[in-house]
């Protein structure tokens, strides 16, 4: 029997429908083939392909823009939004316009063309990560924006058409409906139950350990929500609520997790194109009671079609025990960390387990 | 410069970036490659390769699952939702779980294996639509539901697995997300301007032209709105709040409208890959006077990545009003309805685009 389950923070379902896993075609293959890019304007020494670095990581007096950086971003080539202007809003009739104002931005996260964010050491992750913060800073300045959405396209499937590493960020003159949607429900909860519901997520899953790959004592969590996706990762810090401030000991442990869930995906799922995307609270909210920062990692493992368009609620033939589970067992040489610490988690996992079942052969 | 545009139903947003379609990778090649099914279990003489027939329309006198039908539905050989059991909703600590109750049927739309939905004579095409609506009439009658979405996968890159010509209805025990959302933009507007969105959008839509494909004096319309997706289309009755009570004049109309309109899409962007969606009103609400029932096409042209992922906002690089043109000019043999008929179109989309124009220079 399939089971129905709901995201708590946005309220969308999920079908969690095992038997669909038999269907021929109910995992596409999303390995990417082409591991090198014939052309590579991020690469050292194509630096005069990209527009005008906004940021590097480079040595003391290297000049802008060119070769010896670690990590440097630059504005997008093919915008999605332009960064100079003033916002206006107009109606069309019934319709509301605006221009489209934003900042549309690459980080490149190495200069080495031949390795990704889950191969990285910890410590190239860790540059990454104060790149994307030192942006998302900057990007809060600026009072035409509301919000700083961060995400990464890794491989085709995903919609990647640059293999060498990179992240993107763009920064919106509104909040997203998504995160509308996150926020609104996160407050919902927090005005009904007196609780963060981020923070109830974790007190939960820690109990019942049959959704979580890792977590450590403090800082940042790494956990398997009850959301969409197949082998869908939620990281979730213990509190905060916007990345950009991020304390240094977050980013090194941030990194650390980052690095190994990123690997761990590669090795068990066969190293699947993803999304990352890095959900924090909008500008124009302050550090509010009901919300933290966090990180979705998004395996491109099954399609959007119809119903997924239709509906908005999504059918996951992969219930997040098993993947969890199947993350938790993934093989990496000298990683002690594939079962979580503290308590008896097998003990209130095999428990949790038999509630599922019992409740689906109900 | 790119130019945001709002759903005034969802309130989502659309960045119309047409800087983006420079880009190497802007659109995905959908168009479908393999056009048999090795082994096809639609096909007439096939009929034991699916679960028993729930509708047929065949010769007075045929045997159930025999062969000589022209329209078959029988329940999904991997259903997302078992159609058996009372629905029970349980919480497991603060997360809320149902069990997977659910109707999930295919409708085979033609039992010829080489002829798509944009293809068939319009006779056939309406054939599929009143088995479409005898289906819903039946599942709308089952107390358990709450919405019953009909929808079509047509090519791989849009989900299909099975390419002879078919598509989907899932009943199910919740009403969506996207359709409350809908429902619930629906209803701001109604109370704020005491009038009804769609009626609006046909209003401003006819009288402006320059989103349009082609429309009728009564019944259904053919619009293209500023939704998600390039090429999106958007058909739409005068009113209406049941795809269920559709009329027998109604259904020869959007045949031919659907008919036409896919085979458009097919001559102009190079067969796409697509989801069409059937939206109507959710069982728990009447006839409420601020929603009709709609069919949205989905051209897959472009891929859903992290920022889409992150932000439930679009990017979408043909301007609507570019995509109608472009789809009314679309040759068709012995095609008269390739403008709008009515008011004098061409200089209303005129001024139309001038002021777009005016607004984008701002």
């Amino acid at each position: 029997m399939p089971e129905l389950r709901r995201d708590p923070v946005t309220g969308r379902w999920v079908i969690i429908a095992t038997e669909r896993a038999k269907r021929p075609s109910a995992f596409i293959d999303s390995t990417p083939t082409n591991k090198i890019d014939a052309v590579n304007p991020f690469k050292p020494g194509n630096e005069k392909m990209t527009p005008p670095e906004l940021l590097a990581y480079r040595p003391p007096g290297s000049d802008p823009d060119s070769s010896g950086w670690w990590v440097r971003v630059t504005p997008n080539k093919y915008p999605a939004l332009e960064a100079e202007g003033e916002i206006r809003r107009v109606g069309l009739g019934m319709y509301d316009m605006m221009n489209g104002i934003g900042a549309h931005e690459v980080v490149i996260e190495t200069p080495n063309e031949g390795v990704q964010l889950g191969d990285m050491a910890p410590e190239q992750v860790q540059e990454a990560i104060w790149a994307y913060r030192d942006r998302a800073v900057a990007l809060r300045k600026d009072p035409r924006f509301q919000y700083v959405l961060i995400f990464k396209n890794y491989g085709t499937q995903a919609g990647a058409s640059i293999w060498h590493s990179h992240s993107q960020i763009i920064a919106l003159p509104i909040v997203p409906k998504n995160v509308q949607e996150k926020i609104e429900g996160a407050r919902r909860y927090h005005d009904y139950k007196e609780r963060c519901v981020f923070c109830d997520m974790i007190h939960q899953e820690r109990n019942d350990g049959a959704r979580v790959v890792s977590y450590g004592e403090r800082g940042v969590h790494r956990l398997l929500s009850l959301r969409l996706l197949p082998f869908e990762v939620f990281l979730l810090p213990k509190s905060a609520c916007f990345f950009s401030d991020i304390t240094k000991s977050d980013v090194t442990h941030l990194a650390d997790l980052l690095q190994k869930t990123l690997h761990k995906l590669k090795l068990a799922v066969n190293d699947p194109a993803y999304n990352m995307i890095i959900h924090t609270t909008p500008m124009n909210l302050g550090s509010v009671p009901y919300f933290h920062w966090h990180i979705e990692i998004l395996p491109a493992l099954s399609r959007v079609a119809g119903f997924e368009w239709g509906s908005g609620f999504f059918i996951n033939p992969v219930p997040p025990e098993d993947a969890a589970r199947y993350l938790r067992h993934a093989e990496m040489p000298g990683d002690v960390d594939t079962v979580p610490e503290g308590e008896d988690v097998s003990r209130t996992s095999r428990t949790s387990k038999a509630r599922i079942r019992k409740f689906r052969a109900g």
